[in-house]
């Protein structure tokens, strides 16, 4: 894991309410260190009311006026870019900048330096990046939101870093291949007693049957009640050979 | 590559904002197949003013009335979830989702849907579901907006789809070895006669010199004004071995 946070730069936004959406995008994703560059109307009610649950990630924000100083003690510093530049610098897709900002988080806080809403950064800024991330989105229409940019940025960041889905344990477990073998036999003979079935071949339906069931990937609940559902339909008086859930 | 589209659904969705910003989500990441179900003030001038240069996805937004309308001709449906569900259906991440939308597709257009801003889906839709995708977001404040949902899973679906940087050619070619080589004996030379380099033994420091500007990748034009910054600086009348770019 990292032992810095990356730090996410706003250059000099000029709509309030994208910063406190940004604030929030940045904390979903597990992040807080926010810094905002010349801000226009900070603090403002839109950002608050935008930032949501995330009031303490844009009220923590550190304000400067300066990009220079707002990437006091960075390491690593990434700039985003709206469209291709030839500036002698690498160019990262969001995936590859969130591999590299983690990598470079390990000795300094690294740092991403998203530009004013219309116009993104001039070389100015540039000058002080190492490197270029650039969202490779539609070319017929390419403008992102910057609340959006930042969080598909720190989404890569959360994915690079290991985040799995901590699923929960299934409430019951998967029901096991003898199991299900009792179920097919048992369907088997619901299906012949009822004239479903041809009785000289079956095999065909059979095995579509099977096809079905076993792509349903089955808990043990779900085939005591499949395995009930044929005890009661089960014509007449056949064979009861299983009665109910364990 | 998908022959259809995949539709995003926003299930009474409360904030015409979020609506306007989910449009301009999709647009960005080229698509443009948005379902509205029951949407709060539809069409509204705070929705057309968020989805900047998306306002043609917004306006041919389909609208209906039940979530089984919206879902009109689609094959796979996966739900968003903000939580862990136990419901006995696959919970996908968001690149796992985006790789099944994608396949899915391949048949019949394939729905992601969004609930509403506070609540997110209830059971009831969730039945029309086969899938949830589950965005893995900070335990501690996991409450995205719903345009910035929109925006991620989007992301992930372009990603999917294999979008590579497309980077122009560089304006110059990198450096061959041996121009580097070249550079290298040129700026020994030169550090030698000034007296930086002792004559009995560069090796060290020009090793660490050769990874410093081995490690910057230079291109032909970088190295052509290296040398001719070397050569401009090599004092007295030393061998003028070069003289200029090609």
């Amino acid at each position: 894991m990292t032992t810095h946070a990356p730090r996410f730069v706003l250059f000099e936004p000029t709509h309030p309410g994208n910063v406190g959406a940004a604030a929030r995008a940045i904390k979903t994703m597990g992040f807080h260190d926010l810094a905002l560059v010349n801000p226009v109307g900070h603090p403002d009610p839109e950002a608050r009311a935008r930032s949501s649950g995330a009031l303490d990630v844009l009220e923590s924000a550190r304000v400067a006026g300066t990009l220079a100083d707002a990437l006091d003690g960075c390491g690593f510093i990434v700039g985003a870019s709206a469209r291709h530049r030839r500036l002698g610098m690498p160019e990262l897709d969001p995936r590859e900048c969130a591999a590299e900002v983690l990598r470079a988080c390990a000795a300094r806080p690294a740092a991403i330096v998203f530009g004013p809403e219309r116009a993104g950064l001039t070389n100015d800024e540039l000058d002080l990046c190492q490197a270029l991330v650039y969202i490779p989105a539609n070319p017929a229409y390419s403008s992102l939101n910057l609340a959006a940019a930042v969080q598909l940025i720190a989404w890569e960041l959360r994915a690079a870093q290991g985040v799995v889905l901590d699923t929960p344990p299934p409430e019951s477990p998967p029901a096991g291949v003898e199991d299900m073998d009792l179920f097919y036999e048992h369907l088997e003979r619901v299906l012949l007693a009822s004239g479903f079935l041809d009785t000289g071949n079956p095999r065909n339906l059979m095995r579509r049957l099977r096809r079905l069931f076993n792509r349903s990937r089955l808990d043990q609940n779900e085939l005591n009640i499949l395995r009930g559902i044929l005890t009661s339909l089960a014509p007449g008086s056949g064979r009861r050979d299983w009665t109910g859930p364990p």
